[in-house]
């Protein structure tokens, strides 16, 4: 059934910086920047299919990720961003069909999920960083264009009687806007549900007026006075957002070290183990010296622990994801000294006020849900030498189940002012809330060491035990859970780890890439003569007319 | 890919009365009823798979749809129900595996979302008539037989060294427990999610004191004790409910006519048009002399024209779902005098004290969001003769669309206080809550009737063409919709339908469904070596391990 097309070929990196963007420019003059997508045909990450029009793939999505974070931490100056094309009349024509319709529907779906949590961090970036984006609209905005245009706070529409936003994928390719795009229309943008309908349902899009008063876009104005009205809007973009205190902090280059065996980061390793289909992940607490004022962290740039560790395992998440497809059991690991992780969780809570902490708090918030969001399972396994505490055990609350060893002098959890609601989850709750739906424990609270007894009796862990069945017990977790169905795996992980409120980041993830999902896997769509198999040749597709 | 298996063989009728179960027994002895599950083996609602240790088929599950809803209108003296087995050492081993492996992916879809919309609706009953439920398990509980009991306010579970609760389904069927019940351990009983994950991927399940402690059911007493314990929780249970003033309404039958054209009711037809896979479903408003008063309206018992109506409504929708798969697209017509619709909201509004005329209210809510759920394209028609009013206007904004005939004596459309919030969707919010999520627009109230121009200038429909372009335009819209892919279809109104708020009921439909319809397409569960195909033969699953 799945068929290796070119997406299975070379392993992705995902680790770039501005000089080496190929479809992207980065345009800084504060208080505003321009990211101008042009995207180069014959520069596809994968295979030879022509990225024709401005749309895009996984290279071009990973280097628009990379600029918005180095936006956040390299240019505090900058307080507006004008999302635009440099190409004549079109802007983009989102996610390239011939790259997804020749790739397996493992990658699709990682594809999808990977330019979904892009899009999110655009709208993370509005939300706590006073980096407000404005969608300059200079041409045709089709598809996941449109749903790129609908992460920023607002779009403007040129008005030259043919530059249209358009969500033509049920129409045109048979599956859905997955990347939001139905979801943003509605929960985000609020138009009404029957106006969306009419939207998705016409592949022609909708211009000018009628965009504006369907709430679309927010205002269209025409070619001749497109190039003034842009800067202005997004000088008043720009005024909604605090000045802060640059200078701006360089994220160097990770340099990991990548085999086949796994990756090697300072503070990060995924090491696999091929043949039983399992990985170890290792994270490394701070060494001593870790800096606690915000000006010293600020000088300790990305070498911070705190940032770079957890860009490494952000790293290391999406490396697993893309590139060790059949690995299905992710054992973590904690290696260090519980204190330096406290003392450091302690000092970003007391310079959150700083923008450079905050943006790391915030950094650390992404990539923990980037965990929470990868499908495999995750166990935490707390032994000897761990330093499971305050952020770092987060890692063991956003595993599916966690291992205490409950020997003398064995490890102790902690938990600290983060795991309260620093770093929430995409339901908006903190991991212990998330936990503990009907309430925390007494006795559940940041300030006290827990040994393998008093974590279990707290609910802080699943299971704890002894130095005997210890080795036994975990070998025999890892091995079950690795002979299950993967799919059952990923749907019953998908629904153990959300309980509690949706967001609309949880809709995106949990309602709208799962019906995408759905899709991409029935003959409608990706069969010999399914519409997204067909598409752009003479054939028109043939459906199975049966409602499901 | 779709086989056509034992599922499409037959019509399925849903119209039954308890003189007419085969699978269970309703017993009542006020203020209890017992519900009691014993299902005929050599009864299977379709082919020959024996129903083997109370496993469940659509057949089974229907009657429990009906005991609920006759418990309701029938026995207002009943205040709490034991659902129960009357078998020995196995309370339900949940829906046949068989019968599921046997069954086209559009049957098995729709069979888990009636099942779904089943146990939703014992705890609609639950909450809004103050009938509560005790699952008393006397035996193995296992898959959707433990869903049952999460279905109800409590688990009473027998210790008897054997008896397990269990969900089952990911480790032996590589597919998930999709009847809601990895979505109630988390969300309605609040288990720990890591428990939940060990529970979930466990195929013995769980028993005795772990059970409890982990809060999977309420309590658990040995055998000895278990069948005294019982009524005592059920009669604790029946105190926390109001008492009725009797007597109950009896719900005569249907008696509908079904045949290839459509079914034909008193007030509702179905007709389609199986070449152009177009359905016209038309809803006809009252006559005049409806009783406004609340005992007038119990003496008319079950031809209440707000019972009768309704109950008809929910007969098509079952009809069209199971019984006509290839109808894409449903127009959707009144046929009536507005005023008359007006005053029988009028009257339940006033009235909705009484115990009856609260069930037809929550009747008709429960009807709406069965179509609300229904995976077809529903279009409104507002065309002259009709009388979309209040309560029969929540058919228009439930449409996808709506087209209102701009004419000089043309149609008018009107809100009842029945629009503001009696009818909610699963999302928890009226439909024109749902419709206007920026907030209800000036002049959208009830009190007035809109000719085409005011309706479509307050947004409350969707199109309104004047009779030269009328005919055209529904015809057009009609054709374009039924061209296009039937599961991209399905998809975009699963996400446009219900923007806002999610619910517990919603994340059933929206997410935990989604990803079973998803597995429900792989080849690890239905493939050729999948786990759900090779249920019960000697052979074992063979997995492709690629995580999605």
């Amino acid at each position: 059934m799945e068929h290796a097309g070119a997406a299975t070929e070379s392993p992705v990196r995902f680790d770039t910086e501005p000089a080496r963007y190929v479809h992207w420019r980065l345009e800084v003059e504060p208080p505003l920047a321009r990211l101008v997508m042009e995207v180069k045909e014959d520069r596809a990450l994968r295979g030879d299919t022509p990225l024709k029009l401005n749309s895009y793939d996984l290279g071009v999505d990973l280097e628009l990720a990379d600029a918005v974070q180095r936006l956040r931490f390299e240019h505090p100056e900058v307080r507006a961003v004008v999302v635009t094309s440099g190409r004549d009349r079109v802007f983009c024509s989102g996610a390239n069909i011939y790259m997804l319709g020749s790739s397996t529907h493992s990658f699709k779906v990682n594809f999808c999920k990977y330019t979904n949590e892009t899009r999110l961090s655009i709208e993370d970036a509005s939300a706590h960083s006073g980096l407000k984006f404005l969608a300059a609209v200079n041409g045709a905005c089709a598809g996941g264009g449109y749903e790129l245009a609908l992460a920023c706070d607002e779009i403007l529409l040129v008005d030259d009687a043919s530059s249209a936003v358009s969500l033509p994928e049920v129409s045109l390719l048979g599956v859905l806007p997955g990347t939001g795009g139905l979801t943003r229309v509605v929960d985000k943008r609020k138009v009404r549900r029957d106006l969306a309908d009419v939207f998705s349902s016409l592949g022609e899009g909708v211009k000018g007026k009628r965009a504006v008063q369907w709430g679309l876009v927010d205002e269209t104005v025409p070619l001749s006075k497109f190039a003034a009205r842009v800067p202005e809007r997004a000088q008043a973009l720009a005024t909604k957002s605090a000045e802060k205190a640059g200078p701006g902090i360089r994220l160097a280059p990770l340099g990991g070290a990548y085999t086949d065996e796994g990756v090697e980061h300072e503070y990060v390793s995924l090491r696999v183990d091929a043949a039983d289909r399992v990985a170890h992940l290792t994270v490394r607490g701070p060494e001593a010296g870790e800096p606690a004022a915000a000006a010293d962290m600020r000088a300790r740039g990305s070498e911070l622990w705190a940032l770079r560790a957890f860009r490494e395992l952000d790293d290391a998440l999406l490396d697993l994801r893309f590139n060790r497809p059949e690995i299905g059991v992710v054992i973590v690991q904690t290696r260090g000294d519980a204190g330096r992780v406290l003392a450091v969780d302690a000092a970003l809570e007391a310079a959150r006020d700083d923008w450079f902490v905050n943006e790391v708090r915030h950094h650390m918030k992404r990539v923990l849900k980037r965990l929470d969001l990868t499908a495999r399972t995750f166990l935490a396994v707390i032994d000897k030498g761990s330093c499971f505490a305050g952020s770092l055990f987060e890692l063991a609350l956003a595993a599916d189940r966690s291992y205490m060893l409950a020997a003398d002098e064995g490890p102790t959890i902690a938990l600290s002012a983060m795991s309260l609601g620093t770093l929430p989850m995409s339901n908006g709750l903190s991991r212990l809330a998330t936990r503990f739906l009907r309430g925390l424990p007494e006795g559940v609270a940041p300030g006290r060491a827990y040994d393998a007894a008093d974590a279990l009796a707290a609910g802080l862990v699943t299971f704890a035990p002894d130095d005997i069945d210890w080795e036994d017990e975990v070998r025999l977790a890892v091995e079950e859970r690795a002979s299950l169905s993967p799919d059952a795996l990923t749907g019953m992980e998908a629904n153990l780890r959300f309980p509690g409120p949706e967001t609309m980041e949880t809709k995106i993830f949990g309602r709208l890439s799962v019906w995408q999902n759905w899709i991409f896997q029935r003959p409608n769509a990706v069969g010999e003569k399914g519409a997204l198999t067909l598409y752009g040749k003479p054939e028109r597709a043939r459906f199975n007319w049966t409602r499901t």
